[in-house]
């Protein structure tokens, strides 16, 4: 695939202000399984942007709220054993109940108790894959896509990668990096913008798949949602970025920017 | 009851601002079990306002921090099974050493295992109750004063179900909204103030459940404890909105509020 | 030992700078096993400071990542059953492939759980122990050198205790305090400054563990290394002090001063 068959959406495009104006009219409950160390930021985006967050972590519950929820994120970032079974549950429960849901597959590869974990759920068909290159290209080699990781791999440079994912999951996978790259496997599109200050603030990308839950809530069409939370994050770093002094100031403006944007 | 039987404690009332100086005397150990989403952010406000927080949550430390901590809260926002004994533990405790403690019933109603443990840790006698209008709602329907979620309810709404969950737990119940409502069964005082964007930053009403076990610290009546920790949220987050760009610098201007209150 | 023989570092001394430097070029691999409270924070102070944190926590893959990393820090702040073993595998395996680690032994000699498991940590042979003065006093009468717990200590005070927990143990020692002291046993370095501000945003002593780590990844010295990460957050915290109208806006100025360090 050469560089011009992707498609970039840039914002302000008008259907992402459609899909954020539908969102912060439909406030959609957005369950997320996260770990430890971004479920404050993660939540306060969410907040910050109009979605109703709610984290619900108990074996003893998921699967009930999974099922009344309008999207999931399952994110394994800090995952113990008993974070393991709780996400099982909840994306067999999501799956069942046709509650679209995204994984977000933090350091798969790199690890061999997540890497099992990051296969299991793949069985229960997540409907947005979203990592860094060098977790897409070690997720897509765990289904026999990839190579391995590459720590060093730009987002582009992981696209064939994704592609190959997408089609072998159903799911369409968004590569998170300078420029997003978002793909289905046959269509691919590109989200410019964002700033390298959203490297530096912990839980940035992290808080995207929360986003992508949220907009799967309000939009059907998954690449289209996917799109529009990557567009929303990429134009709010971008202005952050402009009102910072460093990473502090960075990722208050940041919630701010979200709280204002298109209003 | 009808409204004009509502006493009002606007800002500065006397006692408010005897407490709040009282506890910046004593800075009350806080014995905090929350949920994992507000943890940094409850630790922070209690340090802002001048109380010790000290999050303890293990089963095996739990009864003898709660016997010592001059208050406990116990939040069930994100409460697993392996919590769960943790806060029953803590609870029991508490009772026993006459430690006055919170309880903060995030979603009850909503989801059966947090119900049944809600239930559990009423005969644990709680000191205060705090929820917003529906878990108040759902939690007198669990003592069988109420009929069950209502999800969009006011403040007011909830008020006599808030009464009745007072007269048959002996809690002080408070119910957090637009108007704050703080029962001990007769008297109900208003606790008017705040801001809208208290609703927009996580954990803003989760910290207000520690602080009220803060305040239980240094002040014996239980009701004026939990009017004076209500109306300190008030005026902290009237204040802040006033300096806030959106919802980041909000969150930050309401800790600066809080550290410089009255001072 | 008599205050004159103490030597001071002030800020900024050479070494300290080619330190900074040498992190900001090699952004050390840190895995952080710290307290609920304070992950998203820590995991913002090292990135601010230009370090890569990871927050990796399961039994099942402690040991791997902690022999990978090149530093790593145990913070016992609000350790479960399940986190304890995870410490235990973590510290064995760190002790075993040579990686440097730091023990921070929050409210050691407080509560009976904690204890015992710091007592058993010491036998892994931690790199750097960090405290507050009573926190200090505390395990070097683990390990019969101290008397018990005095939560009123200075940092001074808890010197001699300090020195004799180090050669007992073979780790630097850390004192956190208004002046901060860092002693291998025989030398002991001061680094005064930082701000009270400091002690009202909760983590930033537990964070200052993580950044040790993060040092002792890029500085084979683990004394030299110790008060370098100890002096970057009292210049950081000075500083940052002097924009700041409360706790919040603390907190913020403080990592926009760690990300602009030196620059």
């Amino acid at each position: 695939m050469s560089t011009n068959e992707i498609k970039e959406r840039i914002w302000p495009a008008i259907e992402i202000l459609e899909d954020l104006s539908e969102l912060r009219k439909q406030a959609p409950l957005t369950h997320v399984i996260t770990n430890i160390v971004v479920t404050n930021w993660t939540a306060n985006v969410l907040l910050a942007i109009g979605a109703s967050p709610a984290m619900v972590i108990a074996e003893e519950e998921v699967a009930d709220f999974a099922a009344i929820a309008s999207g999931v994120l399952i994110n394994i970032g800090t995952v113990t054993k008993m974070d393991a079974n709780a996400m099982r549950i909840a994306a067999t429960a999501a799956k069942k109940a046709g509650t679209p849901w995204v994984l977000d597959p933090v350091a798969v590869g790199a690890l061999h108790f997540r890497t099992e974990l990051a296969k299991e759920l793949l069985t229960q068909k997540p409907t947005v894959i979203r990592g860094n290159a060098s977790e897409i290209l070690a997720l897509a080699g765990t289904v026999g896509g990839g190579k391995g990781v590459d720590s060093t791999a730009h987002s582009s440079a992981a696209l064939p990668f994704a592609k190959e994912l997408s089609e072998k999951t159903g799911a369409i996978v968004a590569v998170s990096g300078e420029i997003d790259y978002i793909t289905n496997g046959k269509d691919t599109i590109a989200v410019p913008g964002g700033h390298p200050l959203m490297t530096k603030v912990t839980g940035v990308g992290c808080s995207l798949g929360a986003l992508i839950a949220s907009f799967l809530g309000i939009q059907k069409d998954p690449l289209r949602a996917t799109v529009s939370a990557s567009a929303v994050f990429a134009i709010a770093g971008s202005n952050a970025a402009k009102e910072s002094k460093g990473t502090g100031s960075f990722a208050v403006a940041f919630l701010d920017q979200l709280s204002n944007l298109s209003k």
